[in-house]
C-alpha cells in the first residue's frame, strides 16, 4: 500500500467519491489539434468523444475477419488471454491482439488515432492494453459499471490518470444489442471503492466484475448529474473515451452479436508501477510493462 | 396432450416454424373501431402499437404509489403471487393485482382499453392476467425472448390466439434501461418448442424462463425478416401486443428502475380449458378460470 495514494481504493474503507486531481485533456497548444475546438471541449466535459469514419469499409471487413479467426483458432482457446463469458464456453475477450495479430497490430498506427492519443495526453505513448471484446448475440451478459482506472491503478499501478481508451466497434451498435453506455461527466470524479482485492481477482473479475465498482449511492449520484448516454455507431465508430469514464453495457438478448476492439494509450510519463493494491501485477497480457 | 392441436409446443419434437391460423385482427367492421385505420393496419402488420396520452399523470403518481405500496406491504412479500429476482429477493411480479389493488381495479376498466381489446379480438372480453412487473436498476435482470401464447397454451390451455397483452408504463421507458423489445411481423409465426414441461415449471420460469422459449435458429430468422423494436416512452403510454409476438427484454444496469403493469384481454369465446402440455394448470393467480 502506498502511503501518499491520491486515488486509494479497495483498502477496507468505506466508498467515497473523490475530486479528480488531474487534467482531462492535458494539451495547452491546440492551434495544431487532431481534433476540432468543440470535440476538444465535448471530451473535456462529458469524458467522450466518438469519431466517425476513420475506416475503409475494406479496413472494417479485414478487421472482422480477424476477429473471426482469432475466435476459431484452438490454440487461442486456451491461451490465458482469451477470456471466456461467465455461463458459457463462448469467447467473450481476447488480450494483447496487438502483439498476436498482424491485422490489429498495423491498426493500431493509424496516424490519427495515434494523433489524437497523443494530444489528449500531451506526451508520447503507449499500448497499455489491447484487446477484442466480443458479445454474442442471445446470451451476452453485461459488463458492470466501472471506471477502467481505478483498476489500473490498483491492480497494475497505473499512477495517475493520464490515459484514454479507443474501441473501434466492428459490427452495428444499436441501442438493443449492448452497446457502451457512458456516464457524461463522470471522470470528474474518483469513486474509491470498497472490498480488498483477493489474489488473482483478474482471473474472475474479467468474466464478471464484482469488486472494484463504484457503490449504488455514488452511482446513483454521478447518472443523476450526467445521465447516461449509448455509443451506437455503425462498423468502424471510433469511441475515445478517458481512463475514469465510468462505463459499462447492458446484456444482449438480440441475435445481433456485438464486437469491438479496444486500445488504451498511456502516457509513457505515466508508465505503472508497483500496484496501489495489496496484490501482485497483473500478468502481461493484461497490463504491458516492458 | 390433444391430439388435435393445432399449435403443438414442448411434446419432445424438434422445434418447428409454424403458421398462425389465426387472424391478428379479429374485427371485420372498422367502420367506427377506437383506432385509426392505419394503427388497425400497423397492429395487424407488427403485432403491436403503443398509445400515448390515455392517461392523466395524476392518474400515473397513483399508479407509482400503488407500486410502491405494494412492494413494500410485508404480507405480499409472502404470497405465492409476489415473484422475486432469480438472485435476490428483490421483487419482479406481482400478479392478480386487479383483485388485490383498488387501483389496478380502476385502472383496468378504463373505457378506451376495455374498447381498444374488444375490437382487435372482435369479442367480449375477461382478464386472463394481471401483473405488475418491477425490474430494479443497477441490477435488473433480462426477460428472455418468448411467446406469451406458447406459455398460455401448454401450461394454461389456451385454445387460439385471440388474446392480447397492454403493458402500462409507469416509469419512463429509455432504450437503456430494459425496455421491452419485439420483433415486428413475428405474431404470424407459432414456433413450436423443444423439451418437456416439468411439474411446477412456473416456479422457476416466471423468474428466468429457460423452456418455451424459441431455439436460435428460429428467433434468428425471425429478427432477420423483422428487425427489433424497442418500446420506448413516457410514463402511461400503453403497449398493446398480441399473444403471439415474439418479446423480451434486456437486463437494466442503469440507476433506473423500470416498471409497467401488465394486463392480458383473451376472448370469452377462447376461455382456457384443459393445458395442451402434460401438467396440471398453473395457479389461479397467473391464469384466471372463473
Amino acid at each position: 500500500m502506498n502511503e501518499h495514494d491520491p486515488y486509494p481504493s479497495r483498502n477496507g474503507s468505506l466508498p467515497a467519491m473523490l475530486e479528480r486531481l488531474d487534467p482531462v485533456v492535458y494539451a495547452r497548444d491546440w492551434s495544431s489539434a487532431p481534433l476540432s475546438r468543440e470535440q476538444i471541449h465535448q471530451y473535456d466535459r462529458d469524458g467522450f468523444l466518438i469519431l466517425d469514419n476513420l475506416f475503409s469499409a475494406d479496413d472494417i471487413r479485414d478487421c472482422q475477419r480477424e476477429v473471426e479467426r482469432l475466435r476459431n483458432d484452438p490454440a487461442l482457446r486456451t491461451d490465458p488471454a482469451t477470456i471466456t463469458e461467465p455461463e458459457s464456453d463462448e469467447v467473450r475477450s481476447i488480450f494483447r491482439v496487438h502483439q498476436s495479430s498482424p491485422v490489429f497490430a498495423a491498426l493500431i498506427h493509424n496516424p490519427r488515432l495515434q494523433q489524437v492519443a497523443r494530444f489528449l495526453l500531451d506526451d508520447d505513448i503507449y499500448i497499455h492494453q489491447s484487446r477484442v471484446n466480443y458479445k454474442p448475440g442471445l446470451r451476452g451478459k453485461e459488463f458492470y459499471w466501472h471506471s477502467d482506472f481505478e483498476t489500473w491503478h490498483v491492480e497494475d499501478g497505473m499512477p495517475r490518470m493520464r490515459a484514454l481508451s479507443m474501441s473501434i466497434t466492428l459490427t452495428e451498435n444499436f441501442s438493443w444489442n449492448g452497446s457502451l453506455l457512458l456516464i457524461p461527466g463522470s471522470q470528474r470524479c474518483y469513486v474509491s471503492c470498497s472490498g480488498e482485492t483477493p489474489p488473482d481477482h483478474f482471473k474472475s473479475s474479467l468474466k464478471k466484475q464484482e469488486l472494484g465498482v463504484p457503490d449504488d449511492d455514488s452511482l446513483q449520484e454521478l447518472a443523476s448529474r450526467g445521465g447516461i448516454a449509448t455509443a451506437t455507431g455503425k462498423p468502424g465508430s471510433v469511441i475515445v473515451f478517458d481512463c475514469n469514464t465510468m462505463h459499462g453495457s447492458n446484456g444482449n438478448i438480440t441475435p445481433f452479436p456485438r464486437s469491438n476492439v479496444f486500445f488504451v494509450f498511456n502516457a509513457v510519463s505515466n508508465r505503472v508501477g508497483k500496484p496501489f493494491g495489496n496484490q501482485p501485477p497483473r500478468p502481461d497480457y493484461i497490463c504491458t510493462r516492458d
